[in-house]
């Protein structure tokens, strides 16, 4: 593997998921393959689980691990070429990025879609010109347009838990009071039809996602509906992504927050969610706490999906 | 041990000073123990020296240490059930901490008394959640009421400087510009109760602790008659404890500073103060600049002190 | 060598930089070196080369890092005796210097020019207090008058890059909007004095750096001259010296850019920067990203001339 962008990066989305399970029966089997590799690890937004999970699968490979919080500790980058450097950027981002090049063996980027331009925001601005200029391979910690670590974590936690051949998942959006980026349900999405499980989309009209993710998965705009026989439940929230509407806010609806009234609409569904999650928006204390729960071993997850991607790369070196 | 939240945690406070003395020796004699364990370091509050000592002890151990500055590169914690979390708090700490502790061995939690509640900060509201949810083991790195490190090394600092075997010890309330929390103090007298050095408190009247934690200790509300015959004056401001002015900054009284003058009514005493101090409000620069004064190597021993603890931590996992 | 804060700290210029293209042959060869010994690394300033390359440096040494930003998750920090600290600073400087030298075996201080007292900033107020009161050996990561690391890897790269034994070498000022530090100036120019490179500083009237610094260098206010024949152009920003218009920006002259036109002065001549960098200000889009631009191979130097200066403090211990 040379980066992890997306799920085009992995070769079937089955073996890595087998090999990642393989792999956290014993995580220190592998601590000697990261001996003086370093990731370096960029944040542009805030972190927590891909902050400490990437961080430890990096060590469970005995790499070494440099954080850098741009924003803190650091100046101001400047992202467009031809501009006269005399405002409050200090730095390129033509020359910091292969600077960081540098002083590593991976870069890990996380920098979320920042709403002010659709076409920028899916063309993976930043992410890409990690990829184009650091010359070393690059980790999405989640960009833009996608969180494949997430989703990843997502499915190994599926294989984990589920109790038939093919289970029914089902991604809802649920309401959220600001605006949030597409990333975690278009790789969900995209992952999703790499498998074969039976996969249903329900959110309300205005919420569709883009076809180049969704394909031809059904999407079912009532939920109760879409939500009997559920095996899984994956709830998560996204601002719309239609042109006239992109980055919105346009339903705070909470009957469409998950409940256990909904969860009674299920086959005892397990409830998943990628975390940070705001309660008794997204989903009610009560659905959260409940046995069924998984969203803790789902977060937990991370430390695996991270260090199998690590290992594949650092391999490749 | 499994926490490390008082002295309470500890079998015998002669032995585990004993032990940490014997370990400072040589420090990295156990440089193996921590391999492939993991601290995770939570700071709600700023640190310096628990910062430092803490990541060091844990390298002098062959431990991996992952430093979490919650409000800086993290969003702000949810801490009431059942809120309709539609503000500016993105995650609930219920969330929080176990995904916290997922992905390390051990966790160490700054968390200072807020004055917000009595009940909440004497209850150790958030030090106590971390317990109850986070699955791992909890150093606390400073909480609310109690600050066991900073007291550990104090204590090993007192046993390598004292010159007979039960000195006199006077721990004296000195003014400062800002209410601080009684963690120091409290931590101070409650593990001196279990030494048998000979101990008392000065302070104001109005500046009484938790009766919890003095027990039977003497209190000289005359300053310069505690100071008598001292061997280690230890200076400490605290904001008032009593219900009606919990939290509350009631003297500024500079009669209180440790001056020349009031180091001449002891025994030639060491003077002691678990830093950061208020130079001139606490102490003049005399007397900490005096050949008495053992602030620093008293500050060098935190490393000491975490590391005992830690390893009788994972000694135990 | 027990500390790195100039020229002064290097036997001789001509070996460290042998010694450096040596190590950079094999970056690990030394990586049992460090066992056991820690670097803590603070900075009062931001940082991004000098924080990701020096961790990097440490870590192929085999140290253990610990970073701290002041100003970021810790308080503030008196500076001058015999103040009354009732303010807004925790902590006096003669306290958190000694007891951060507690927790390491080398520390490395950034603590740029103030602009507030020439005084102080030329006498290192802030650097030579850790010196003095650390008790460890102190790398200078940039200084207020100095930034030593800087210069030692711009020397390695001339002679990666030089192809003739006396290259012709031209430190030129140019446009910034705000006032910056002459650190690296002054830095390059003492430096450049103990080689036997031709060297030739560059600046309008009114930015002569300090004569202590500058010596018998030749100095050329006519750019276009001074670039005649240069083999390797140094293009650096800085704010006036002389007393009366200490730290102040008196020229934001464009004329001064380094350009295509004025490239083509030279002789085919290397552009060098020690970024970040202020495009179209310092140097136009075109030269910096030209085939004979070398800031990014100058940056990866960074690492190098940290880690061969750790490796002879270390090696000092």
């Amino acid at each position: 593997m040379r980066n992890f962008l997306s799920v085009n990066d992995v070769e079937s989305v089955d073996s890595i998921v087998k090999e990642a399970l393989e792999l956290k029966k014993d995580r220190y089997r592998f601590s000697e393959l990261g001996r003086n590799k370093t990731l370096l690890m960029i944040f542009f937004n805030s972190s927590l689980r891909t902050r400490l999970s990437t961080q430890k699968a990096a060590m469970n490979l005995g790499m070494n691990v440099i954080v850098l919080d741009v924003n803190a500790g650091m100046w101001k980058l400047e992202t467009e070429r031809g501009v006269i450097m005399d405002g409050d950027k200090t730095e390129h981002l033509l020359e910091a990025i292969p600077v960081m090049g540098c002083y590593c063996d991976v870069i890990g980027v996380r920098s979320f879609a920042r709403f002010e331009s659709k076409e920028d925001d899916y063309n993976e601005k930043i992410l890409n010109q990690f990829v184009k200029y650091s010359g070393k391979p690059v980790i999405s910690m989640e960009a833009a347009t996608r969180h494949p670590l997430q989703t990843l974590a997502d499915l190994i936690t599926i294989e984990e838990y589920k109790d038939k051949p093919r289970p029914k998942v089902v991604m809802s959006w649920a309401p959220h009071p600001k605006a949030l980026p597409q990333a975690v349900p278009n790789s969900f999405v995209e992952w999703m039809n790499r498998t074969d499980y039976e996969f249903v989309i329900t959110h309300p009209h205005g919420y569709e996602l883009s076809e180049e993710f969704v394909g031809n998965v059904r999407i079912e705009y009532d939920q109760d509906k879409a939500l009997e026989g559920a095996d899984f439940v994956y709830a998560k929230n996204w601002a719309a992504y239609a042109d006239e509407n992109y980055g919105k806010v346009i339903s705070k609806d909470t009957s469409w927050t998950i409940s256990t009234e909904k969860m009674a609409l299920t086959n005892n569904a397990y409830f998943m969610h990628c975390l940070p999650v705001r309660r008794n928006m997204i989903v009610t204390d009560d659905v959260i706490e409940s046995e069924r729960s998984i969203v803790i071993p789902e977060a937990a997850n991370r430390e695996i999906s991270a260090q199998i991607v690590l290992k594949k790369i650092i391999e490749n070196l």
